[in-house]
């Protein structure tokens, strides 16, 4: 069984975990993963569901923030625009997206055939970070039928994480990244609710890795780090059912960034940091006919405790997805060790 | 009495206007100007106050939009991250934003004793255009008095339009600008409602301004367009009481830059042409302590209704910005004809 | 030979136009498609190619500005942080995005076999518009044969405007949309430049057409207006030799609305309105190791030259892309007139 | 003498500071302040020069990055659009940033007579922090003078830290807070440069505060934190001589973000925090008549070294703010302690 921050007596912050520590801790929030791993082909799809209905019918109210720009997802443009998403959220390598896109297309026209006909066409979101050096990322290997798989394969239990799915050829501040989660939970005037966040991690230089209490994994490294470039990136995907707007989701989603930069990073610039946040305690249906909505929204006065709580979780969540991933041997032999190993090493 | 597009058989699209044509339209809305005209001063001050309560205390929903931001309004950052404004709204000259945002800080503190002591300090919003070419403004005659005494004299009558306010020495396309207002009249599931707009003028260069028919008022200066630079700015101000949240304010407020375009603007370099818009259907009470509060939202399958209203009636308030004001000579004796002159005279 | 505004009488604004009066009057920029039309297919792609060279290599300053975001375009997110396009646009239909971008992923892949190796990878971008009323999009008829087709195609020639490429199946205002394109010459300083615009035009209401003369070719759906949602999307190319950095082009790219709202659009909500801007006057090489480079930027105080430029060009682009398409039946016997039949009629 | 980070033995980071550690490291780069400290007031108004020369006839190329914008700084608005500063940036309270900007206007005025008679007008700059707690703001004691008082003192030497200037009445993570400042020095390709950070911190929940080496000075808050709401505010003035353009100054600005976040910060609801960043080494000259002009930038693959030394600078010269802070007592005897009393105390 995979280890996580709680095996090594790892604490990122004041708030209490959810019971799964997961983004499934936000009820209806599923995950499911499609693994490559043959050869030189190591690399996957994740699939995060904000609900189990139709997602194009029932929308979800969302934000995203780039942390850092040097990417290629997809679907931010409308989701700035509407504040909604309307489709399951993909997270595959750079060179999958539109495969990805593709696959998601085609899932909403099968569900909703009025797509394109006598209805809007469909938004599909999917994140990506570059697992070049450890896949073989030029043969393209991931098909539509890997992002149908990951869809299929998801549940709302414990989250597989480490080298997972689109996580499986990934590094992360020179250790073996992947996919990682958290969760945060939350009370309101007596009501529980949740925050998780699910991680796709790639990014940092080794050496900048910082643990919450100032001990530094790699010190070995720390001469080389006034000419390193960090490389790689990270998405973010922050799940909710606080009842919140597109503005304040905006607004939670980029403290994704300060749970990052207490890691030691600095968003750097060839990283793609994308952060996509979501609440499902705000759904807009497609078809009403309705002039006027109903919103409930968050006392903007309580909302410290989501950014408390997103920068928890992504902090917690990177440290997941390096502790959960085992020793790793990709492409051509490149190898990566895993954070736990260290760890344990040197207790 | 001042003359505005009806007297002159211009129409601007297709929605109906509501009863005043004026910001005023939306129940609540009251506007109040203070005009100093005396020697080389042409200069003044105008007020658009949201609703008649304390505004500190019962927030509107809002939202701005910077067309071109060479500018020097004060109070965006504060309306973009909270989506509310906490004060009236204040136009003055370029070198008076200071002075008037003082003002509504005094005012905001002798009505709420608390501020900066108990509760959080206060956002001052003043949007600003450069009438130095009319006004002799390096004297900075506006005053904390004058802000004051356009408060006061607010109301929600028919809208003085032209040389009035904040609009005193103004130039717009050439001719004389200033204040103007148009409003439209919407209809949702049978409840009426209104956008209106109120413009501070003072952008265009002569040549480029064309008429809802096609007309161009200035044909002498074509040939000298392609040597022209767009200097001045214009500050619209949209009022409405459909609900709206931020999100969609900022999406309403956009729209005023069709209005302008219409009007053969580019939104030139020189130009700080900035839309601030607000909704009465929706505020935040600043001493809410529930965790959750409820907001209504148009469904955003409608809102093309909105965009429409908020292009035709900045289109429409600027036009009668300038019709409603007289032929005007201002410092050091520049002159400025009225677009009516002209209007009349090739009639 | 399919006809202009030139042929109409039609004038927009008061700068000259280039030679080939489009995008191409910019030295080095190529324009192809391929064009899909057989039975309910009636879509395809057109490339623009910013210059003959490695683009990977050497990468145009350019810049994106999303005028209204109910779009699916890919790429925005890189140009906007790193203020560079490294590989050919792409327009095509919405829901054949991913399989564009998988085709110029393969392209720069066959150029720059480093990329995801010991490089970065390649961010693609491809704007697109929903041709689903004319068009069975469902059939995702696109391949990436056909944008391979689109970019060997490409010539530096008069553009093929009207129904070829993406616009094999776009409507505009009512009537058929599809490929336009139009320049501005500009002289600085004694040496001649272009500003260029190719559209991929689909937005727009029936009734809300308005030409630069004030008539209005469908005065019989003016009634409808206020009922009417625009649906449908521009995707706006902009390209010029003047030399500017990123943030003077996405001031360009901004003034495409311009030429939008000219011609009666307010930018509706169901529409994706994209403008991408680049320049070949300055260039970033991938591969440079000097830690400084040189660029060179307009004087910002010559830059309402290029506003104009890029706002006339639109407008005129946008009517070109309608005059030059001939009438139109496309899936399950939809037909759209040619602006040009009606003008023609009612002269 | 004030005490730094340097007394307390704590790192910041890897990269080397420059002599001075201060804002002033960068050539020509000048600080003063006006101190108001008697009886309840306690505030005061602290000046950054880019350059000795006349800053509106030569601009500093500039950025600024709202990191979180419950905040009343007035000028970004045309940072962002034209890319420039081109007064000094005064820090002050945050009810006396109009009169602030009125001091800037008068001064640039005084040495610049054609604006707003024969050239455009000016665009003052002034950040704020809310020091309240510790100082009347309702009286509104910075006056023109005591702008002026620091604009006049600025000198390029060691920057005065601690409760100076606007820094007075500032309190920071529960302990005093102020004015602090440092540096990092930078070679590229063998010449030495500098980005140096100056700092009002005014923000941070007492108990969050972290420092590099993990210690908490504050344990015994830890349990009310998820009560907790940040109030205050932060503004960070990033200067380098290293060659840049506005996005890339952008892309720096943001990196001060994570400084904060390093420190324990999670950029909460309450705070204004703000970065400006300019540069001296790309200047912008108001009279240029010339078409195009020169500009050096540096080569994109370098910038994570400017990254990393925002990120350390931001974050120690916050903790020099209050290292260099002497214990407090404010308005109605409220009371700050110094965090090098704690330092001492636990030592």
């Amino acid at each position: 069984m995979s280890r996580t921050v709680k095996d090594f007596g790892i604490v990122c912050g004041v708030l209490p975990q959810g019971t799964k520590n997961a983004v499934t801790d936000v009820p209806g929030v599923r995950v499911g993963s499609c693994t490559l791993r043959e050869g030189d082909i190591n690399t996957g799809v994740t699939a995060v569901l904000p609900h189990s209905g139709n997602i194009f019918r029932r929308k979800v109210v969302a934000a995203s923030h780039v942390i850092n720009g040097f990417g290629k997802s997809t679907g931010l443009v409308q989701i700035d625009e509407l504040g909604t998403i309307e489709t399951p959220i993909l997270l595959t390598n750079t060179l999958s997206v539109g495969t990805c896109a593709t696959a998601l297309i085609r899932e909403a026209i099968s569900q909703n055939p009025d797509i394109g006909r006598t209805t809007s066409t469909v938004n599909p979101v999917v994140g990506e970070c570059n697992d070049g050096p450890l896949n073989d990322i030029q043969a393209l290997a991931v098909t539509e039928e890997h992002a149908e798989m990951a869809l299929r394969s998801a549940h709302d239990g414990p989250v597989d994480q480490g080298s997972v799915g689109a996580g499986t050829g990934m590094t992360c501040f020179g250790f073996k990244g992947g996919i990682g989660s958290s969760s945060r939970r939350i009370e309101l005037d007596g009501s529980e609710h949740h925050l998780g966040a699910l991680v796709l991690t790639n990014f940092g230089n080794a050496g900048d890795l910082v643990l919450p209490d100032g001990r530094r994994p790699s010190p070995e490294m720390a001469d080389s780090l006034s000419r390193a470039r960090e490389n790689g990136s990270i998405i973010i995907v922050l799940a909710t059912d606080v009842p919140l707007d597109h503005r304040q989701l905006n607004r939670v989603a980029k403290r994704a960034g300060a749970g990052l930069a207490r890691l030691g990073s600095f968003w750097g610039h060839g990283s793609g940091d994308i952060a996509i946040a979501f609440t499902t305690g705000n759904t807009v249906e497609h078809d009403s006919t309705n002039a006027v909505a109903n919103m409930r929204i968050l006392n903007e006065n309580r909302i410290d405790l989501l950014f408390r709580a997103a920068a928890e979780a992504t902090q917690e969540a990177v440290l997941n997805s390096m502790l959960s991933a085992e020793d790793f041997v990709g492409r051509d032999g490149a190898t990566r060790v895993s954070l736990a190993s260290i760890l344990c090493r040197s207790e």
